[in-house]
């Protein structure tokens, strides 16, 4: 199999070590904007050559999004124009505005939305491993609009990652993942800007920044690029969500203001109850 | 050494395991108001005896206070009153107040305001663990108003446990921990109850919920018993932290309802420019 990734950053370079490793793809061809990504992926032997966008998705029996969500709407509408018998499938972590596009274009049944829900905080296909995607959960939104040929590609492409394969309805994908992905980045580069001031340098904190603010703040190392067009694409979602945490946020405060003991507890307990919950599905 | 816990949880329970192997106890008598964790602690023999307050005061050598802080302001008085030639110690991650209280009492330079930096997210004598405090700092406050040999106790108290010692002004550890400690946890609390209502079966956690909102969402499972008195003694500070943390978020919201991109990425990279200074200290 003949597989082009459009995007070398940390999904594209892991997954053409993983499709590699796995014998899933014969040949793999790379194109990134980036020119430092092609050279690293070309050196590295991460790909076998380097193509232009419409040349390599000529050539390719699978075609894989793996940009930032904002390039995949960008190269979608040319990709499907030039489409003959490939198979489209996109990386993307948010999925209602993509599912959409494709589905008000004819070769719309060869483009198969999923969302591989893998990653780390740090980015480029220098910090790409074969083993990003093993025993994570990938999502296939809206199967129903996909011929059964390239839904049975897609899902022997995750396969081959080593990933579980659920479905989705893209609007209910996106709604879940703003408040269980989406806003805890936010959560956490907000974190870091109130944490620490650059210009600070009385903050103690070499000594002081430990395990709970560690983890809490890790995701703040994330990718601008990658994060910026999740954000809007999931407009509606994120504004809700952030709004709900805000309202928790406030009511927290109000509590520590008036002296609440008792409605401190009650918020914590009811967090404490579902934390119970969320940790028995981690 | 004959050593007195105070309050056996996670910490008191650390406690007793660690200075036991490490030789600096001889003797190890407990107390909490708890029966179940004081007869967890006899049958598992974490403690050699139980004691009341009072009695075990006085017969100890060396008191820990390692009870939530509210507990520590309650018994202070008390222990304070009656104490001869023993030493105080305190585990609390607040220190403002205490010290204030020690301070207007004659037997004060006796007690030793401390705070080791080591927790985790689960609670109760059960869940301690020898290795709690190795390689972890601890916080003395205010050393200045200890007589010598009280503080000589406590520094090789805190090097029986393997733990870096680092020496603070209490108003600065309580302003500095606002940020760097307890504002994670009332974001991790929110978090829990943002993204997930017990009685919603519709939102599909089990699939949904992956590493970066496991990380951020880890402190949910903390200590309401802990975490209430400690966001209440340290009020002032939780609520100026809140504050540019609601509006740190409230500018991600702009930015994302105004489709601001170039906003966008200006927080995200700041962001990511404090995470590689903060990453560097971790």
């Amino acid at each position: 199999m003949n597989v082009f990734i459009i995007g070398l950053g940390l999904i594209g370079g892991s997954l053409a070590k993983s499709l590699r490793k796995s014998g899933f793809a014969d040949e793999i061809i790379g194109f990134d904007r980036a020119a430092e990504n092609l050279s690293f992926c070309i050196e590295n032997k991460l790909i076998d050559k380097a193509a232009e966008v419409l040349e390599g998705a000529k050539i390719a029996d699978i075609i894989i999004l793996a940009t930032p969500v904002d390039g995949i709407l960008e190269l979608m509408p040319e990709l499907l124009n030039q489409l003959e018998e490939q198979v489209i499938v996109d990386m993307g972590s948010t999925k209602r505005e993509i599912v959409e596009l494709a589905a008000h274009h004819p070769k719309g049944k060869n483009f198969v939305a999923a969302h591989p829900m893998a990653g780390i905080e740090n980015s480029g296909p220098s910090a790409s491993f074969e083993q990003l995607f093993t025993d994570k959960v990938a999502i296939i939104c809206n199967p129903e609009k996909n011929a059964r040929m390239p839904l049975n590609l897609a899902k022997l492409l995750f396969k081959a990652l080593n990933m579980k394969l659920i479905y989705m309805d893209a609007i209910e994908h996106d709604k879940d993942l703003a408040y269980l992905s989406h806003l805890s980045h936010i959560l956490s580069f907000s974190l870091a800007l109130t944490a620490y001031n650059v210009d600070d340098k009385e903050r103690n904190i070499y000594n002081l920044a430990g395990g709970g603010f560690a983890s809490t703040v890790r995701l703040a190392g994330s990718s601008a690029a990658m994060w910026n067009p999740i954000f809007l694409q999931n407009k509606e979602n994120m504004i809700e969500a952030l709004d709900l945490y805000i309202s928790n946020l406030s009511l927290f405060k109000k509590h520590i203001q008036d002296n609440n003991k008792e409605g401190l507890n009650q918020l914590m307990e009811k967090s404490n109850a579902i934390y119970k919950i969320i940790n028995q599905s981690l």
